[in-house]
């Protein structure tokens, strides 16, 4: 057995070799034309069709091993590839294909008055950390994201799918390869030892972003611990404020839709505000709703008094569930005085995910959009819509919560810097 | 006296205090109309110019500590207020009203099939902590880029200019105050306890962004520290390139003038690479004009048999010498093969910083702007334009060499984030 010592000096040179080679292979890619990068990813989603039965035997391997280790059945469904997965994924790397490339996009050319003229062109991040957890079609969504971008991923997987990712990954650096790419445009941690993601985190002269994917503890772990830029995808903790004018007919839909539509998820309702004067016409169209759904409700005193069949429906909110993330039937709700307090709520509480309003009132719309600062507000439609997809920006590699660089749902832009060219003809600074 | 725990527990509690109140003063400021934060400024301007002699003051008392602690006569300089600069500071805040707010812009708003209008809205990144050295100005030039763009700083500058930039940012938060923001808006980290610094940067639920603007060894510790997301202002290694078509007079100009125009600043050429076919012709035009300017040189082994003169007036470049950011006038000269060679030169050992091409040709020209990594990069013009007023953005908070959020640098626009925004009509997902 080797000593501690020994085990850190191997995670630090193969993080070392995983992240020079990274970023060796990121310079060809980098500069690959839109045509290349889709032909590596056209042969990607055939070799996922052709490769169904090979994939799904080392995915067999991966599940057999979590069952013996005692993985619970939703957990065991999350890892599962079937044919309609595999289907899925090859599906999805094909629109990514129909994306449009950002890369050496330029968004304008201004004139400077010394005759040069200024503008930003869209390059590759370069080298991308990518830490996640079990479910493996985020292999082939990221890499594919990564290789349209320009970029070059090191994939580390949950080790609970270690072998279903190591084939997946085998499959990419055959389709780079095949379309005259690098192969080390994208490669896998292939173990599942910490210590070599707590290397290539601190590895900042080779990577230039993480990500990390996964529960609230892994985030802060790579945050406090990396040297490299971490983008979080922190929890969702969302509001709707229904405003004093509201159409209670659309609020009571929208309430419903960004609570029970899909739960589990970081754009879901998760703490209702309603103005007073609302409330009562309010809670009398939605609450059989939200009941109907099969939602619990925790409410404030003011709700409790007003809710239809009043506090018996409802149980008591504590201070813990105004910044509680449930991803459940259960809905927080709150009766607020004004506009102000329904604002100085969502700045104490929320997560900065995503707030809706539902008012009919000009000014209070263009106000919430100002004054309430998360990565998506929304007039007059469900929380739900804060997605990649329903933006228009395509596929995305996750919601970021964090301010820098991206807010929001990032997308293959997102995944892009800017620098700045100039076009000169000789001019020198004076 | 206190004990470390003690001292420890002291400075977590301040940087505690800071950033709390910082955040809390941030909501209104990013609330703040563009008049009321021009408004704020215009008082800061004139208390700038009324303030002129107790702000000498106080500078004497930081310049007579320095001096008796035997800071040489050049960092004296650099710490001293004279009528002249206290003018030139009120000068540039008024440079800052001029330029364009950019909270609240909305870029775009595109529709989506279902209705939903999709736009992205500019809002303050929040919070931003600051950490500087010696120049006073800086304390004004930061905190005005700050309020202008909605952002609440904590300026932590050097222990030598202690009382000058307390007083300064005395001024800052009675104009806050006489323009009816809260003056917590701007704060000054008050003491020169390291460890104050090394809390404030762990403190991410407050502070969205630290930029430490010194020398390397600052920026290192904050990366390797700060659980805050860092933008980076390291080293310019910049490199004009001249391709074997390029006007050896228009060359030569460029050389002349990115080296020598301002050595000591982080834009200045350090490497200069020939194409071998114009090196003979290029030399003879700018090695007299190197000579004159008193730059010395440091050849590779072709550029000192072909220099003016040959071997003798060029000593020989070492590997060293490659990644050197010489900031004085020394010239690093390599002859390449061809385009390949330097692109690939650059990728070794350049910083990211600045690179320009002198050359006719338009296949060059568009690869070298595609394919070089840097924040800048130019075609025909000299390296010293990249800079925040040349680029057309106005006053700048440094350069970033780091490629998330900002690449280049870094004005107004780079001081705030964008957030989804979505104006719905009752639609809900499906």
């Amino acid at each position: 057995m080797k000593s501690m010592n020994e085990t850190e000096t191997d995670a630090a040179t193969l993080a070392a070799d995983l992240a020079k080679a990274a970023r060796r292979a990121s310079h060809a890619l980098a500069r690959a034309s839109g045509a290349v990068k889709n032909d590596a990813l056209k042969r990607l989603a055939a070799a996922l069709r052709e490769g169904q039965a090979a994939l799904i035997a080392e995915n067999l391997r991966d599940l057999e091993a979590a069952e013996s280790g005692g993985m619970g059945a939703a957990n065991l469904d999350r890892l599962k590839l079937t044919p309609a997965r595999i289907e899925a994924m090859a599906h999805g790397v094909e629109e990514i294909i129909a994306l449009k490339d950002p890369v050496g996009a330029i968004e304008s050319l201004d004139i400077r008055p010394n005759g040069l003229q200024v503008g930003r062109m869209r390059i590759p991040l370069g080298v991308i950390c990518i830490i996640y957890e079990s479910r493996p079609n985020v292999t082939i969504d990221a890499g594919a994201l990564c290789i349209k971008s320009g970029n070059a991923p090191i994939l580390k997987g949950g080790k609970e799918a270690f072998h279903t990712n190591l084939a997946l990954v085998a499959l990419m650096r055959a389709s780079l390869e095949g379309a005259g790419l690098p192969p080390d445009c994208v490669q896998a941690v292939a173990t599942a030892d910490r210590e070599v993601m707590n290397a290539l985190i601190r590895r900042d002269q080779e990577i230039d972003l993480v990500i990390p994917r996964g529960g609230e503890g892994l985030i802060r772990h790579v945050t406090a611990n990396a040297t490299v830029p971490v983008i979080q995808h922190y929890k969702g903790v969302c509001h709707v404020y229904v405003h004093a004018d509201a159409d209670v007919a659309m609020a009571a839909e929208i309430t419903l839709n960004a609570k029970v539509q899909r739960p589990g998820v970081c754009n879901a309702l998760e703490t209702l505000l309603v103005h007073r004067e609302v409330a009562p016409a309010f809670f009398a169209k939605a609450g059989p709703l939200l009941e109907a759904a099969g939602v619990e409700l925790r409410g404030d005193q003011r709700t409790r008094a007003l809710w239809p069949g009043q506090a018996r429906r409802t149980e008591a909110a504590t201070e813990d569930d105004w910044s509680a993330e449930y991803l459940d039937l259960v809905l927080a709700v709150r009766v607020v005085d004004d506009f102000e307090m329904a604002i100085a709520h969502i700045l104490r509480y929320g997560s900065g995910h995503t707030e809706a309003i539902v008012t009919k009132d000009y000014e209070t719309s263009l106000r919430f959009l100002r004054e309430v600062p998360s990565s998506c507000v929304l007039v007059n439609a469900s929380t739900r819509f804060n997605d990649g997809f329903e933006l228009g920006l395509g596929a995305e590699i996750g919601i970021s919560t964090s301010k820098l660089h991206a807010y929001g749902p990032m997308g293959l832009e997102e995944l892009t810097t800017r620098k700045f060219i100039v076009l000169g003809h000789g001019q020198v600074r004076t």
